[in-house]
């Protein structure tokens, strides 16, 4: 089983990471890009555990590794 | 225009960031997660411009300030 995680910001928590991208584009004259949000995306395998079980640790691994609660949301997507 | 970028290493780069979740998760018991890959997600949007024209500066931006084509790859999905 493999799993995609995408961690991101929670909306209205603010995202200095972003901001930077949109100084850095306004400087370069990209004048049309706005609202950039930067996340992470982590890609994991779950071998020998089936499906259920196997989405459960993802979920167990990204409240204890891979994400912050506080400040963040993810979202877990099944690839293969 | 909406658009999502995933930035990820190149395949046989090696993740550091991935190797320390994978330890982190050893200790913790998990033996069945493996392969881990941490890239990032940007996403952004892209106003008053044609949809060719939108994707053609969302490149742009990958390959200026996004990704660094040495080492990593990246991908432009429009979301919306």
């Amino acid at each position: 089983m493999k799993y995609q995680v995408l961690v991101r910001l929670k909306p209205g928590v603010l995202d200095v990471q972003g901001k930077a991208v949109e100084n850095g584009l306004k400087d370069k004259k990209f004048d049309a890009i706005r609202n950039v949000r930067v996340g992470r995306v982590i890609e994991l395998e779950v071998d020998g555990v089936a499906a259920p079980e196997a989405k459960a640790q993802v979920d167990e691994v990204c409240k204890l590794l891979l994400a912050n609660p506080v400040i963040e949301q993810y979202e877990i997507k099944e690839v293969a």
